[in-house]
Formats: structure tokens, C-alpha cells, sequence
């Protein structure tokens, strides 16, 4: 990872700002032949496109994707895929306040004093509106790797709320507007944020990510492990403040025999585990187990209520955020989080396939 | 990061397994005329080096390390440092058993899925030995750094077992086996890892890193985060399966006035927080305030007592590991984790320096 | 560099094809606070720009370049710089006849071979077109460098003839179609690729470089050396087959004596160089000499006489090229090489403000 | 490529110098289950080794390689290999009186301002003693692209002296000390050669690689092109000053007829080539013509005859070397070109296997 790229095989260069003419991205490394247009991307898009309910940000973006190069006669031919997403509610004018305030927890502060020069209007470059480059790409490498492999993610706590698991059911997500896989815990997480959002505040959120179908083998230990990629990828997603793998922070209080998976033959030569602890990575390198990750992410700092803060000419004054805003900004990280997966999965792929191409994406050992 | 390496300008490659006759590491992009010995590398290896008290593997190591280049008449002289440590305490009759079975837990499998081979010896490639390097190259890094950031790690928990914050005290880490901040939490601790350690069990941990005087502006926003690259660095480390960033996943808990950290005007024009959920990064820069970073570490999977497994001829079979092993290895993950945080500082320093060499690590606001 | 983007800290990454919608690229860690605007990249890109004279392609291209990002209020902001230039001319129906047939001497087959699709309208990615995006970003290269660092390039040798360096007035490249910076050997030029183009046929040429007033201390050994990378960055233009750096070729029928660049101490402490074989790089390092480098741009494939190739169905075919070309291609290749040069300069600058920043530009050495 | 790694899925990381207690490598990124062994690299380096005729430096090195990690039970495990050859006949002493001179030609100066300061022994980093690592790198990399590729190397012009290609032929370049392949040329460069170390003087070289049997499809256009890579390696070599594909500067004196590669139809439904102006490469990407390298090194400065230079002092001194060198650097260049050539084509099958995997290596089109 670089300043504004990720991955090393199949790349992804994103640019542009909240109140630019546009957003987009650069995908390289896209093996060619792969039928793609926009209405591959779009679904993707429309999943984490503002403006869908009333629990988030009232901005009207289309968000229609423009394939720019890379593609011909509807499929990849391996060059670079320009994707470009314009830019057409920005109201600048919401913004201006905040020209000269730095909005305490928002990347204000950190820019200005990095770079001595930032765009302000709607957060600029630091604005959650980048994500929707991180989604454009992920449904490229959902195409690179195939109906075989499955990703799903769910917001499984919201603020203090969280969810009660046996009722878990993943078609639910698509049933309520917070990508809540609990049916039964969604009326009061309604409850909850339309009361949040009515005080002006917001609420943070846990986002639970499953790969299902993932190859054998994927990773590059030690430092190009698929978790540690994939912690990168979640983290540098906005607002995120903390990543785990399968059992994750919970592991630190089993012992060794509560979180060992044991593992037993299955009937064609497959390893079968008993259990996933590990969340389907062991050494870095995927079992063919789910993998599953979980990301935490703050709630957001826009909030009605004044805080203590200081401005560029170091007076001290009081904040306040007026403009449009997410009162949980995890609703629309579920599907960012699911491209970045994708990403990170796609990109190892591509480099399992370079150093180990005899390597079977479902091994079978040699029963007798 | 790639498969070997991490870090960009200040980059570090490793190599070597468990039971060669060596590990090492290349760090390349120091800079020069940094005073350099193995003298300053020497006391972070003996924090980390096994067989220290009873609570450790009782593998012998001296870890003396060797610079092999890269440094002249005491300084660095910005050409790559090679850096070998010998194996000297191999013993693989210990290990001969699990040459074709596979410990539930391990990277046995995983390596030999992905690779069809795999040095078996002590865990090979995926052994925790490995992390000597980490640690030789962050000591390298600190002398990047200078003395002006201070970088500190301590177990904040050790299986079911937390600590009192209101006793924390950094001083105490280096005077019980467990690197605990809390002297009231040792007594119990000990208890406790003298019986895990009897019944061949092992405990996971969580370990707290906190870097002081940390430049204002390290971080390469949007993928080059620090915080994402810090979450990477640390997952890479062997048994991690969670890292956060300051508040971390109990952010998700709370509401946008909770979480937020206000600001006031420091007596000098610098800025004041008056909290530091963040953990001293936002938008993925440094703020100037403390980087707090935790991470879960795994019960080791090396136990007494039998668990179901498989070999590689495809038989279901039972695993149990009479080598010697760590108990509790989040203990020795303390140094480890101090080195990848000082790995990562030294990194994104030098790219701060690249492209903003002007801006000042220690900004002040212009009052009047 | 990897498949579409070159430079590690000021970093290009490009896309597009010749006669899709638009093509672009993203420049990434340019430094913050540089003004920077449309207008200081035009001008570049009109010097390269096609159908200026009888002697390059008559496409109509106004080559308008837009920035969508990473420039506020008329400066950089440190964030990446999005460049879009939208393909107006394609005339795709002249190129339709090869959609099949291979061309001998261009990408087509290899191409078809390598991705098993391709865009064959044009040359799709393979065509010269996409050098436009290399030169706009020669012209933030430029502005990162400052106007201290002056790049120039010239044509000296079309096809068979070469100039007389005796007569060498730089002013003079702006005075002719063909960067000549020999006004004696101009008509003689002329006369040369009238004919040629008449006839249908094509000529190479070999253009030189200069860049003056280049920071001591360019160049990052033994890997990254500056001459290794200028290599690189001059290999990857279209039609280029050679590069040489000072002496370059002839100084393998030097002897040592011949070879050396004598030293003495200048007025104020630097030193001088009594010659320039090394053209201004050592070790890979540049000394404060004038670089200089020489590519060989072998004549365009696309020529009125037939020649022997293949379809894609197997079948031996006759191929001659109807659509507009460049009859020296060499005459474009003399601002993008410019703009080559400049992005390596611009890199290495920051490369070593990160590992050596206190390193003078201009270093003097202590008389006494 | 990176400061001393270059290459990317197979990875090259170099260290050492001249005069420190070793040199060395880590190669990462090699696929597992290659059989291996040290006897597998010795050869080429005993090639390269120093002392093996009067025409060479007199230096005495064994140059034994040993591999430290990443091989177990004879095979390459698809972890990092690591390389270690001890440095024996250092000899400071006769290096001593350089120390604080800089010698006209060489690296001295530019190391000298660029870092403040160098290990002066024999050149330290900047000595031709790192090609040894190359070297040894490279004899993997040949194991990575299987017999069935072909890589050879030749030095085709020494000083002034060339051969006559009608004589070519590459058996004899294991017959004389100058990897010569044109016998009737050997004895007047013998003649020369004798003459210019008697001197104390030294001369260029013209070294051509060779490689046949690579598979179709290699190269990453636009920036990671195979000819743009293999140029970056070739420059990256001690003392050389140029690099040319196929037909090289010798193209730019050609019309479009002469230069083109006409193909017809072989008997399986491969592509035959009529000529191979192209060197095997055409758009970056090779075509399964052998490819056709050359690179000019430069004269060693190494010469007995004083030569006017300044010292760190900023003081005007004369400067002879009376050390051992090598009166033409060009004949030991020849393994370290065939190294670079062989690493560059591995790193680039395995980026085309992560590709497009399903890209034949040997291409048909499908004939009726």
C-alpha cells in the first residue's frame, strides 16, 4: 500500500474529493477476458449510495459509474480500468463555515497541519464520499474471483445495541435499512437511531465481514499475510478504529484448547474443521474455512451538539456541525467493507496463482 | 507490503526458519550518519529472547546479532544493513513428530497446502523465532526515530485476567516476567500462568503500545494511513488476530459527543486535546498526541493435552506438543510489538520528510 | 514501476486507450502548496500535440487537459491529481481493417497473444496517444522540481542524418517541426522526411536530453540508481529501443584515460568537472553535472508499403497502413522525453529529502 | 525496483560491501518445490569470480555461496532464500590512500556528498564485488524458467576492437578469457588487452545477451515492460552507460520497410518471424523471437596514469590507482548481464502467470 493505492497485482489508485467535479479510480492488474460493464458496478454503488434512507446523509448522488478504458467489447482486455464517478450535490455553501474550524475527531486538524493547504468543502479528500471508489473496485474483483466466492457483511452492533445471534439469517441484511442480519433486534435499533439522529448525534458500529468459497492457500506470510493485508484494507476505511480476525480480541481470554480447531477428514479428501476460532486464516495463508473479519467504526464526529475546538488562527471556539451527515456512518461502511475484502482477496489471488500456480484452490489430501 | 518485506523508505526484508542456522534481515532506506552498533540492537533482542524465566519456551538463544554491512566506522552509511543471527539451540529431534501431522492452530497446514512443502522443524518459517528480526530492525528504527519519541508496550491482559488502570505505571513493566504495567495484577497473574503452564495449557493476551512525541503528520492518507499501515504491522505478527486504535472497538459503543475530543489552545500555539479517544491519529495522520495501539494475541496452539487433527497422508489422527513452548506468547509479544510500531514511525517519518519537508513535526498555530 | 504506473514517491499511474472516451492518470505525492493550474501543463502538452505540421499525424487532438482533483484554491494539496483529456478524433472506421491483421513491428500480436483480447481501434493502450498523459505529468514534475532544474530535448539524428554540434543553439529547437537544434541541418531535414512521407515510409530518429541545475545527490544505489530508473522511464516510451546515459555507447571504445571526467575546485568550493563523459550521473548518483541521455526511436511500423503478416485466424495476409501516422515518430518523442526525465528527477528529489534531508543540493566542500 | 531490491513478485534484495565480512542476498518470492542446492548457483559464480586470468583483478575470492533459509530437504519452500558469500582477500591496505581522494570516474564524490559519508575500502558499496550477488540470483532465477530457456551472453566489443559476426558462435565463448564468440577476434584482443594492463590502463566493452525459449506473453506495458525492466537491470550494472533491444541505435538510421518484422505461418500454427529487429519484444511484451540485449560498460577508472581530482578537504590532488582492477570490467559484466536478464524474465512469468494464466507460453493460432 501506498499513499492512495492498495494492493500489489490487482491495484487499485483511487483520487478525487467530496466537492471535486468528480471521484474515480484507476483498477490495474485485472486479468483480461472478464465480461464487466457499469451494470456490474452499479448494484455495488446503489447498496452505498446516500440519500436511500432516512438514517443517512441527505445528499442526492446518482453515483452512476463511467468505465473510462480497460474494457472492450464488454470484456477486460488486462490495461488499466479508469473508473469515473461525478460529483453533482455538492452545496458548497453547507460547508463554508468550516473553512477555518477544525472539527474535533474529523481529519481537519491533521491535514492542516500536515500539508499547510486542504480542501475543506465537505471534508475534502478525508470525506466518506471516497468510498465509493473502494466499492466501484471491489465489484471488479468480485467478477476476478468468481460466483464461487461469496461475500457477504452485516452491521451486527449498532452504538450499544447489538444483536442476538441465533437469530442471525444473512437474507435479513437486505431487509432493513441498517444491514441488520437480526430481524428481531431491528425495531429497536430504528428506535435508537431516529432518536440519535433527531438529538444530532450519531452512533458507532461493529461490521462483520464472511468470505465464503475462498481458494486454499492465499496470503503471502509473513509480511503480505491475508490478515494483515485485510487489516490494512478495513482500517483505512474512514472512522475505523479496530480490526479482528475470526475469534479476534475474544481470543485473548480462551485458552489453548478452547480455541484450537480441530480438524477431521472429510468424505473426497477435504480437511474439515470443527470449529473457526481462527476465522479461516492460519500463518497468514486461507484454510478454505470462512474467512470472517469484524471492523469497528467510531460513531461520526458531525454532530449537533457545540464542541470545544480552534480554528486556523489558533482562537479557540466552538464547533457545531450543520450539514448533511450519516448518524451512523457503519450503515454505509457494510458494503465498503465488503469491496475492500474482495480486494484484498482478488489481489491474492492473482499472487498465489504467480509463485504457486500448480497449487489446487481446493486441495484434497491423498486418502487411502 | 510484500511477502517479505514491510515499510517503504525504511524497509525491512527477513528471512530465515526456525531451525536453519540463521534468521536475519536487510533494513534498507536508513539514512546515514546515524551512530549504529550492536550495542544498541543487543538490549531489545535480550527483552525478547527466550528462556528468560519460567514462563518463556527454555530454548537457549544468546540472539547475538551481527551487522554485516551497511554501517562504517560506527555510522550508518545509507547502503542496506544485513543483520544475522545465528541458530544455535535447533534441537529438532524435538519436533520429529510433527513432521507429517498437523497441529490444530498452526501453520502447519496452511504451508503445506499453499506450498506442497514445508520446513517443519520448530514451525519453520512461521515459528515466532522470526520475530527476533522485527525486533533488531525496530531497534534500528528508535535511532531513526531519536530519542524524542518514545516508544513503550506492556500486557494489558493475560488470558481472562485484566489490570487496574488506576495503578498503571510504565516503570513496573520491567520489573515482573510479564511486562504488566500493574503491579497489583502480578501475584494473580503468575498464579494463574504457573498453572497453565503446569496443565501444558496456554493463555492469549492483549498487549497495549503507547508512542510519545510522535511528529505531527506521519501518514499517507487514504491507504498509507498510518493507522492502517500500523494495523498491518502488528496482524503480521505470529498469533495477532486483532488490533485497535485508540478507543477502538468500544468506540463503536458510544455517541459522537462521547467520542469526540475536544480542543484547546496550548500555551505556545500548540493545540491541547482534552481526550484522545483517536489514539493520536485522525484521517489516518499523527496529531501530535500519544499513538495508542492494542492488539489480542492467541492462546498458542503448542498444548499438552491431545487435540484431533489430520496428516498429510489424509489420516485423522491426535497431536500433542511436548517441545518446548511459550505458555503465554503475548509476553514475548511486547517487545515484538514495539518494534513494529517503531518500524512503522520510522516509515512514514522519512515519506512525512519526502513530501512535506517543510512542514514542522512540533506545529504551532499563529496566535496574536 | 509496475504495469501502468512509474515512480515510487511521485508516483504516475495512466490509463486509457486511443480511441475510447478519454485517457488520463493520476499523479500521487506530489508535495502540497505548489500552484498549479491547467495552464502550466497546456503548454506541454502542445508542443506534443498532433497535427501541428505536415510531418506528425494529422489527427485533430485540441488535447485539452482537465484536472479533477489534488489542486484547491490554485495549489496542490498533497492529495493525488486526477488528469483527464478526452479523445475527440477517432475516426475508428480507418483503423477497422485491422482489427484482425497483426501489423508488423507494432503490439497487435503480442498483445492478442499475451491478454487473448485486445482494442486494436488505433493501437488501442499500445498507441502514442497515451504519451499525452506522460507529458502532463512531465509538467507537474516540472513544477516540483522549480524552475532551478532546466529539462531540454532535442532530435539529433532523423533517420540517417545528424547534425553538425559544432552549430548545437538550443533556442533553435523551437524554430523548426522537428526539435532540430542544428539550423544547418534543417533543410536537409526537411527535404529527407518530405520524401518520406510521400513515399508512404517512415524514419527513426535519436533524440537527446539534457536537464541542468539537478540536485547533488540524485539516486538511490545500486537498485535504484538514477540512470537505472532514467533507463527504465525512456525504454517505456513507444518505438524505443536504446538508451544511453553520457558517452553512453562510445565510451566502449574509450580507453580509461579518455574516459575519466578530471576534477578541480571551483571559486566557492564546489567542484568542477573538466568533462562530462559520465553525463552527469556516478555510481548511479547525480554529481551537479548536466545529465544528459540519448534514446533510439526506431521508424513507426505504419507504413503505404505491404508487408508480409498473419491474421488471427492463422492466415498469411499483406498488411499496409492507410490511417493517419506519424512518418518520425522520434519528432513527438522529444516532449515526452522531457517529461520522462522530469518525473524521474522529481522522484529521486523526494527520495532523497527522505533518506538524506539535510543533504545540500549544492554542497560545497571546505576550503581551507 | 526500489534502493537494493529490484524485481517484483521475484524479488531481489542485495547487501554488502567490498570490504566488510561479507555480501549477500535475499531472493523472495520464489515458487516452492524447486530443487536447489548451493551446486546449483556455484557455477555461475565461479564464472564471474576474480583471479581466473591475468585479465582479471587479482583479487582471490572464493566466492563460495551458502543459502542460510528458504531451502529444506533440497527444494525451495516458497519462503525467502537467503545468500550469504564471505568477503576473504580485503586487503585494505591498498585501498588506504583513497580514503579521503575521490577517484575521477568512480563513485567516490557522489557518495561523499550524497551521504555525508562512505565506506571507502575498495569502493565499499559501489565495488563491482556486489555483482556477485547478482550473479548468484540470477542462477535461481534460471532454475525458476526451466531449460527450456535459454540465456547467454557474449562480449561482442572490447576498446575499439569488435568481431565479425559471420564467426559467431557461441560455443567459443567458453574457449578464451574474454567470453568471446568470434575465435578469429581473440588473438588481437589478447594483444590489446596485454598491452592496456601493462599500461596500467583500461578499456570498454559491448556485452550481447541472448535468450531463446522465452515463453510468449512476458511484460507489463505500459511502465512494466519487459524491455523497459531489462533496461532498468542493465543500467543498474556497475560502469554501464547504455542499453539497447534488437536492432538498438542502429534502428534509428532505418526507414519503416527495412525495420519491420514481416511473420508468416509456422507448421503448427505458431507465428514465424522473418527478422528480429525487434529483439523479441514488441509493445513490451516478448513475442517468442530470441530476446536481443546489449549494454556498453565503460573503461574502468581504475587506471595507473595520475588524474587530476579534489579531495574531502576541498583540496586539488592527483590520483592514481595502484590497487588490483580489472583492465576491462566489460568480461566479468558478461554472467552479471545474463544474472540480470534471467531474473527480469522470471519476475515477469510470474507476473504473466497471475495475469492470465491461461496464456499458452508457446501460442497457436488456429489454422483451418
Amino acid at each position: 500500500m501506498s499513499h492512495n493505492s492498495f494492493g500489489h497485482l490487482f491495484r487499485v489508485t483511487s483520487w478525487g474529493e467530496s466537492h471535486g467535479p468528480a471521484i474515480g479510480g484507476v483498477v490495474d492488474g485485472c486479468p483480461a477476458g472478464i465480461p464487466l460493464s457499469e451494470a456490474d458496478i452499479q448494484p455495488f454503488l446503489d447498496k452505498r449510495r446516500p440519500g436511500q434512507s432516512k438514517f443517512v446523509t441527505q445528499r442526492q448522488e446518482p453515483d452512476q459509474v463511467r468505465i473510462l478504458s480497460g474494457v472492450f467489447e464488454g470484456v477486460t482486455t488486462g490495461t488499466p480500468i479508469s473508473l469515473l464517478i461525478e460529483n453533482q450535490d455538492q452545496r458548497s455553501k453547507d460547508y463554508g463555515e468550516i473553512a477555518d474550524r477544525f472539527r474535533p475527531g474529523h481529519a481537519d486538524l491533521a491535514y492542516h497541519l500536515k500539508y499547510g493547504v486542504r480542501d475543506y468543502r465537505g471534508g475534502g479528500r478525508s470525506s466518506a464520499r471516497e468510498t465509493a471508489v473502494r466499492v466501484a473496485a471491489g465489484a471488479i474483483a468480485r467478477k476476478v474471483l468468481g460466483t464461487g466466492v461469496v461475500i457477504r457483511g452485516a452491521m451486527v452492533a449498532m452504538g450499544p445495541l447489538g444483536i442476538d445471534r441465533a437469530r442471525l439469517d444473512w437474507a435479513e441484511t437486505d431487509r432493513n435499512p441498517f444491514f441488520c442480519p437480526d430481524p428481531g433486534a431491528v425495531p429497536a435499533w430504528e428506535e435508537k437511531l431516529a432518536a440519535t439522529r433527531k438529538a444530532g448525534s450519531s452512533l458507532g458500529a461493529v461490521i462483520e465481514l464472511v468470505a465464503e468459497g475462498v481458494p486454499v492457500g492465499l496470503g503471502a506470510p509473513l509480511y503480505g499475510k491475508l490478515d494483515a493485508d485485510l487489516a490494512s484494507a478495513l482500517m483505512s476505511i474512514n472512522a475505523v478504529k479496530g480490526v479482528e480476525i475470526g475469534e479476534g480480541f475474544a481470543s485473548a481470554a480462551l485458552d489453548g484448547e478452547a480455541n484450537a480447531d480441530e480438524m477431521r477428514m472429510g468424505p473426497e479428501g477435504e480437511v474439515e474443521f470443527l470449529s473457526n476460532h481462527a476465522g479461516g486464516i492460519l500463518g497468514g495463508i486461507s484454510t478454505g474455512q470462512p474467512i470472517v473479519a469484524r471492523f469497528a467504526v467510531k460513531p461520526t464526529s458531525s454532530i449537533l451538539t457545540p464542541r470545544r475546538s480552534v480554528d486556523r488562527f489558533g482562537q479557540e471556539v466552538e464547533v457545531l456541525t450543520k450539514g448533511r451527515h450519516d448518524p451512523c456512518v457503519g450503515i454505509r461502511a457494510v458494503p465498503v467493507g465488503e469491496a475492500m475484502l474482495a480486494c484484498v482477496l482478488a489481489d491474492h489471488l492473482l499472487r498465489q496463482r504467480a509463485q504457486n500456480p500448480d497449487a489446487p484452490e481446493r486441495p484434497r489430501l491423498p486418502r487411502n
